[in-house]
């Protein structure tokens, strides 16, 4: 089969010819239609979170959504024909950096076919398109668990989103969705008419600005530092910010605030194989969509390096394979 | 009646002659047998915190214990001749900084006698003396609220206790009470013995010596910036930091290992009548006894002083009334 094959840190990916992948006992081979790029393929190639790679050369990719083309011994829950995306952290049961992940810990989806522990294959309705199938794996699952897991957004809830990028936007979309009433900050003003399509209340320049929305839950996408100490300073007491972002490595926050006003700073990561399926019901329903430009499977290399100079416009980059 | 007046920031507080205090509807006039002296007192009469205050002149003084000489109009809870405590944060329902809370929104306790609403008596065991109960009502509840209400302790939790003075020495006897397995770090060395008869289990000088303890749950009684940050970088992933000393008003955290790691950091502040309730029971029990110096009424001006110098040594000040 055709794969993109990544060498070591300092070299590109390359496409390359190599053998299809069989199943062994309890693995599933699934035959890719559509592969999300992801930042963290970014940091990976150029060299920031080599750290989490498991081995060179690898298959990189680990949003990936297909058809089951084999099956092996013992495996029950899938069937060959069947419309699936695979877990991009595992069975859940692991830890969000899982040793053996798709695309980081064993080779992934930037190639026509990957091979999957059964118990990482999530079914898809059949309403759901390959390409929001690939992108709700990872971007979904982690504006998903951040908003609601992590942040424990309910009906009601009052909630600002800090910055309006592909997750920020589709985080927004989904504590619409979840019954919050919703604000946000982003500093690109031609985004906040997209966001208030998506059902956001108010959308304002500076996170300082969202003082005046008196916010029990704050989650941050941007993670520049200035945002977090923001969000501490601007939410309710009593009130909760979410760190997701991760734009820069620290924060000087006030904790004399924090702490007056018994504040929480939770930090969030990825999430599980059950926050995507949370993620694939609200697009089966038709209620939310993932903004993603799709490109071809030639493309991937171009894609990751369009990427790495961030000019992808909060659209997440999907590969359809013909 | 005799009472320790504060006529505002820059003067001392002076021996003044009040007219005594009289119960309204719902209110009891508790006789004064020990008032335990705060830092908090420090940060009024200086002016760094200023703004709590009600109003002026004002006695100042909220963790009052003594007997009840008067009831208002349809009290039901409290009798004449009643040991009690005073609540030190009302009656739970309206905030850690209640407009009206005792000594900060009303008259305190530095005088002969106080005034309370009945709804913010806690009744004493029988075993618990003044002053011990006179500590509980502050002293011991926010030690109390950070290590159980805000840090979840439970029977088995790895716990880290950062500072062993008054509150933190207290944490630490109390997490031990609540089946903690109980670290600390503390930079004193002469205090780390006390630690150890408190069944603390080992006390590390630096912050940074408490990674070797894989803990789940670190309060920071210190608050010192880099204690803050210390704790975020030593905690167990999924872990749980709470902020209560007040050493430094910023801290610079690792954002990025906050996320990474999904900690979450929680400021804590005051507590609840509840939360006293429980302390009571410890120290009744002979389990806990919170350390205290004890002065005379007369002293409570040079007690202040001496506190505002911080030469008390980890001991709470409490004045006995004869």
């Amino acid at each position: 089969m055709k794969a993109w094959m990544f060498n070591g840190v300092g070299s590109p990916i390359d496409l390359a010819e190599v053998p299809d992948p069989t199943p062994g006992p309890g693995e599933v081979v699934v035959d890719l239609k559509a592969a999300g790029l992801c930042h963290t393929d970014v940091g990976i190639t150029d060299g920031t979170m080599a750290e989490i790679l498991g081995f060179t050369p690898i298959i990189l990719g680990h949003e990936a959504a297909g058809i089951v083309s084999a099956v092996g011994d013992g495996v029950e829950n899938v069937s060959i024909g069947d419309r699936v995306a695979v877990s991009a952290m595992g069975d859940g049961k692991s830890g969000v950096l899982g040793q053996k992940n798709i695309g980081v810990g064993r080779h992934g989806a930037y190639a026509e076919k990957t091979l999957a522990p059964a118990s990482e294959i999530i079914p898809l309705p059949e309403t759901v398109p390959f390409e929001q199938a690939a992108a709700a794996t990872d971007a979904g699952m982690t504006s998903y668990h951040a908003v609601f897991v992590r942040g424990g957004l309910k009906p009601g809830t009052r909630v600002g989103i800090i910055g309006l990028g592909g997750l920020g936007m589709t985080a927004a979309r989904l504590a619409v969705l979840g019954g919050g009433e919703v604000y946000a900050a982003e500093i690109n003003p031609r985004v906040h008419a997209a966001g208030i399509e998506r059902g956001v209340k108010q959308v304002v320049d500076d996170v300082k600005e969202l003082a005046a929305f008196e916010l029990d839950l704050i989650v941050d996408f941007a993670g520049f530092g200035t945002t977090t100490a923001g969000a501490i300073e601007v939410v309710n007491s009593g009130g909760r910010v979410v760190q997701v972002g991760l734009g820069r490595a620290e924060a000087t926050i006030n904790t004399h605030l924090l702490t007056m006003k018994e504040v929480e700073l939770r930090g969030s990561i990825g999430g599980t194989p059950a926050d995507t399926v949370e993620v694939l019901k609200f697009i089966s329903s038709g209620d939310l969509a993932i903004s993603t430009q799709s490109i071809g499977f030639t493309e991937i290399r171009s894609g990751l390096e369009q990427l790495a100079r961030g000019d992808v416009g909060g659209k997440r980059l999907v590969a359809l394979f013909d």
